[in-house]
């Protein structure tokens, strides 16, 4: 397959950014971001953004840095899916709170022979994940001797009291996950030739899943708003090693019932063409941005209704929290070994 | 002059950060920042932090990326006065909008090999700069190939409709600046080796002023609480540049007399020693970090009774908001022209 990417055309009449200069980055960028509207009251152009937060409600901000050459290559990641992804990620850190995202804060890092070009194809697919609900209302363009940096910051609001927290997780809450676990390890694999597919549209599919990860904002608001649940974590880490955190900040531990993990049928086909064991992309792959999140048994009737009135329909009950420490896998009522360590550590793995 | 700085002891001992591992530096980062407490809901541990606003009030959010190499050598910066200014230079900015500074979010992307000991400097500086108000709230802390990298982003509170805003000033309007300009050019030319200062006691105030830049945050929400002024901007690019950012958002002009602008006798000396006109580094330096700010006629006899009243004696009147666009320069009534551009544009003078 063949991915449009950085830098995909070698003719000479490009513009690069060193050409346009700082000022001239910052108008193309601010043209593109338009006019601040409500809740902002003053976006992009002042020392500092504004909001008018609601009445009742808290402020949710998470921050995510990207560094080509560890998080990405321009070789693999096209410009507007990293602009998309770049966004995708730290909006699934609020849907994973139950937080409405509202406002973005977009600083980028970039080599004085980047692509005027790529650039704006980077905010158009920032501009793509961010909807119609949010603002970018800020940021810092900068120089970067080394390649492209990108610093996400995002701030949404939740109800007071309601935020969904990984310390909130209590024995007998069953454990759900709001959708498919392993697509995206399974793209990447492909992306970075680990894994061949032979179906166009099936490694289609699992390199769209890693792209342009769908960051469960409904489900997330839906949980927080009605008060169904009060613990949830988005699956960036890996399966295993995200849930770990529950249980660490909880202080409990977790059954799980490998076979109810939610799996696509391509991710299945793709494990399989490889020798891959089904379990290992969905278990420890991460990126996957799906939420689990624990229901109490009080509540486990109504989140049924729940599903069935926002429609919901891809929320699988996987497990079940319990007060022994430690995450107990089984398949088949039989216990069930991990295929290996899950999760990817940014320092130890240079 | 010796600075200390990053990795200034040879010694084979010292920790690295790949030893350390990424959970192992976020736990003494986390160690560091502390426990979250009010305003301030939920800190670093979870997908996002939490804030309660205060009624009546708005959020004011800024951030800042600074790459090592573009904004910061690692020679000529020791890592507590880069930690110091990374949030100093932000807090500048929500101070120029009124508002009081609250949470911090600083990313960080550090080399395999950056030391552990640097890394802690580097944070002793933050939280120099934080002081007790203020908190750190999160942040990513993520691997770089070529250096360091720091990304901030502060969140503030002002009163509704009182921010200071860089479209609001009028002509009448009378111009003041917060404070000394020069001193932090000066003390640059000093750490590049540009000019030389035989005084060593001249010498180490100059760079200090470079390095550890004090936010005008006490007059920022003393002139936004009074009401007293309605723009403000502080001075990061240069004077002339800053200035002109108020006046092509407000659609003004101004008029400056350059005697009036407040220089300290060290900046004078070190001009006088190096040749440098004396108002070369006051106008075009930039990264003073002192407010200017307009205050119309109305207000000007209230303006004198806060400065006197809040103690803010390094305020001065140096000119005045005029119709006709563009910035005019006088000198003991005479007009002045400017020693050279102003102003630093980052992809342009690589």
């Amino acid at each position: 397959m063949r991915h449009s990417s950085f830098g995909r055309f070698e003719g000479k009449g490009f513009m690069k950014v060193s050409e346009l200069g700082e000022f001239g980055l910052i108008e193309m960028i601010a043209r593109r971001v338009g006019k601040a509207r409500e809740p902002v009251v003053l976006g992009v152009g002042d020392d500092a953004s504004l909001l008018q937060p609601s009445p009742g409600r808290q402020i949710a901000t998470t921050t995510d840095m990207l560094v080509e050459g560890v998080h990405f290559t321009r070789e693999h990641m096209p410009p507007q899916d990293l602009g998309f992804k770049s966004l995708a990620v730290n909006i699934s850190d609020l849907a994973a709170m139950g937080a409405e995202p509202i406002q973005a804060f977009v600083s980028i890092g970039l080599p004085p022979d980047a692509r005027v070009e790529d650039v704006d194809l980077f905010y158009s697919g920032v501009l793509d994940a961010a909807g119609p609900a949010m603002q970018i209302s800020g940021g810092d363009t900068v120089s970067s001797p080394h390649g492209w940096i990108i610093s996400v910051t995002l701030i949404g609001q939740v109800a007071a009291g309601k935020a969904l927290r990984r310390d909130s997780a209590r024995p007998g809450d069953t454990v759900f996950v709001s959708g498919p676990l392993g697509d995206s390890a399974a793209g990447l694999a492909l992306i970075l030739g680990k894994s061949i597919v032979k179906n166009r549209g099936t490694a289609e599919f699992l390199i769209h899943s890693h792209n342009r990860p769908q960051p469960q904002t409904a489900v997330g608001i839906a949980l927080s708003s009605s008060g169904l649940s009060a613990c949830a974590i988005d699956v960036s880490d890996g399966f295993l090693q995200d849930l770990g955190h529950i249980c660490e900040s909880s202080r409990v531990g977790a059954k799980i019932e490998a076979e109810l993990i939610p799996i696509s049928p391509q991710m299945v086909s793709a494990a399989r063409e490889n020798g891959v064991e089904t379990l290992f992309w969905p278990l420890t792959g991460g990126e996957d941005y799906s939420l689990i999140f624990t229901v109490s048994r009080d509540n486990k009737r109504n989140m049924e209704e729940l599903v069935v009135s926002e429609g919901l329909t891809a929320i699988c009950r996987i497990g079940e929290i319990v007060e022994e420490e430690g995450i107990e896998l089984s398949r088949g009522k039989k216990p069930y070994t991990l295929p290996r360590d899950g999760g990817y550590d940014h320092f130890r793995h240079e």
